[in-house]
């Protein structure tokens, strides 16, 4: 093994979390805060929780939620001109994946100035970014343990990926009540974006034997959660599960990074707007059978970490295939088994998203080398 | 689960990592490194390649070395004159746990000030500590990514728990190479040290979902690879693996504390001047069969991890009791099966002895209570 850097954030974890939100933000240096969330959340209530913990702690704060599923480049822009206006000193996020990382990408803009853009790719920040506390309110993302922040370049329609240790927040607060109030057909998806940090990390060529039990143990969790906790959103057990695994999931693949299957699902996220995660859902089974040749042995550790879960299954010969077979199998579970024409892909997108993935920074790390033609084949595959 | 926190430095892994000792000190912050170390890491070699590395980056340093095995409070007290004399603004710990703590303890007094002894129990330290690197030559502490320093009071002959998260390093870097001069006992002490970490913890009142991932992992890389590690110091895969379970250890117990085994043993260190790992080894098969009430289920899991990695056992009816009856063939296979009349205890101590773990700020997390009493017929029972 090569020499490997392993970094988290501060975790807070249980229900009842989000109760720490105001004191991490005040240790964290915060006089005033940013809160980045969405409407969604407002509406559920966890907003105004959360806006009392903050004044109890001494806090003032300005809201902001003008933001949408796959945040844009200009919805940062408008938050960068928000925040400095409103003079806050640190940031916090309360939402899945979307509040997070334009949280993120704010906080970057704020003390570094420029363009989103001149960030894209890896270890491109160079100032110290303001205080970051993260409260996810879905079990997917990771992002409030990664070094990740993904924003659509809505010129261009694609994902950038963003990847600095810089973009790792302060402190991750992982309250799994927080997933009570998520719709099914978002915690099919979120849990399936999960799934793919999971094994994407683990196969990746970056992995280490320290991310390899996160990535494990999130299979594991997931393969036993994830059905109960889309079909049953007050599962308590279910919900605390599917937050580990997540969070698991998350410090795997910040350290380990991901694959193909991310660097293709970003593409069609910038060009179509689709939800992360069911893009993901209905790649992942054609790039793990890409990769399969390289990751056998891998594959197999899946497929044990799913049978201690799973309680019947089809039974492959090799027990790698059988892996790839249970992830086909719990996504048509959620209602996900998808083809890329369902979600609105033409063909004749295809050969631009290609060359596209091969520029994202998550495909460097894929554990079998991938050229446009091989991407090009995986879309058709998944049409 | 109730709301638990889970803090880890950055972390740097790998053959040859020693060489990021001088960029790590560098972006940490440090100009001038005060060099934590002991005489036996300088005739190694591992201080003079630390100090070319620390050079090339561009740093000053001043070296420390006049402490011995169980640092003792006068010796940290030199420490902090000698630092504060040499205008040092960052600590560099080069060898195991000895200096390691040491060097915790310098930067704890160099900007909280007052004595040792005020700091003793759980969050205690009030300032920021200088910048702290810590690469550890044995594998076994773990104080490279805990929240503990323990130092000898000389006065009062005991072992103080001093415990906050502003002990954790900014910066871990393991580098399993500097296993290779290890001497086999110490080898045995040390990795007996580090499983007792993984059991303690991982049966911990404080235990999460989290730090047992990181505590059954090392529990299952000590079984494999500890004898291998002992009897043949150049056998490069035993040492790597025994490297990230002290890591992983380390992880688990750092964050969800330890039991009666180390609370007992700190007393016994800090009257006889002990190897802290030979007298974990006497005591832990006592303090796991006082636990087994309460820990059943959690010592099967161990069982099974050991199952996982031995080739030959003894078949007990329970699992639990499997694990217990392991822990004690390891001791024995590795020359650790000792008595505490073989360390030089007296009985007429124990009544004492007993008193003072009574205020060990490990024994609180000990899945079972114990009593004065309780511990008392325990170390009967190691005699």
């Amino acid at each position: 093994m090569s020499i490997r850097k392993f970094v988290t954030p501060e975790i807070i974890f249980g229900q009842g979390a989000l109760s720490q939100i105001g004191d991490s933000a005040a240790r964290s240096g915060a006089s005033k805060v940013f809160v980045v969330t969405d409407q969604g959340l407002i509406e559920a209530g966890w907003v105004d929780k959360a806006l009392h913990y903050l004044r109890t702690a001494g806090l003032e704060y300005e809201i902001f939620s003008s933001i949408t599923s796959n945040p844009k480049d200009f919805e940062v822009a408008e938050g960068v001109t928000h925040y400095l206006r409103s003079r806050c000193d640190a940031l916090v996020a309360v939402g899945g994946g979307s509040p997070a990382d334009t949280a993120k990408a704010i906080a970057m803009l704020a003390t570094n100035g420029g363009e989103l853009q001149d960030y894209e790719g890896v270890n491109r920040i160079r100032h110290p970014l303001p205080p970051m506390v993260i409260v996810p309110s879905t079990a997917g993302t990771g992002s409030e343990v990664s070094q990740f922040a993904i924003i659509v370049d809505h010129q261009r329609r694609l994902k950038m990926s963003i990847i600095s240790k810089s973009l790792i927040p302060d402190i991750a607060i992982i309250d799994p009540d927080l997933l009570n109030t998520k719709p099914p057909r978002l915690a099919a998806a979120t849990g399936i974006d999960a799934l793919s940090h999971a094994i994407e990390s683990y196969v990746s060529l970056a992995a280490t034997p320290l991310t390899d039990i996160h990535a494990l143990n999130a299979i594991r969790l997931i393969f036993g959660n994830l059905k109960r906790s889309v079909f049953d959103r007050h599962d308590a057990e279910a919900n605390n599960n599917m937050a580990m695994a997540s969070l698991n999931a998350g410090i795997a693949f910040s350290n380990a990074i991901l694959g193909a299957g991310h660097a293709m699902t970003h593409q069609i996220d910038g060009l179509l707007d689709t939800h992360h995660g069911e893009t993901n859902a209905t790649l992942l089974p054609h790039v793990m059978q890409f990769n399969l040749p390289e990751c056998r042995q891998k594959f197999t550790q899946i497929a044990r970490q799913i049978e201690a879960s799973a309680t019947d299954q089809d039974r492959c010969e090799d027990l790698s295939e059988q892996a790839i077979e249970a992830v086909r199998r719990l996504t048509r579970d959620i209602g996900l088994h998808k083809s890329l024409a369902d979600v609105g892909l033409k063909k004749e997108s295809i050969k631009t998203l290609s060359q596209n993935a091969l520029n994202d920074a998550c495909l460097v790390t894929n554990p079998r080398n991938a050229t446009a033609e091989d991407i090009e084949q995986l879309f058709l595959k998944a049409f």
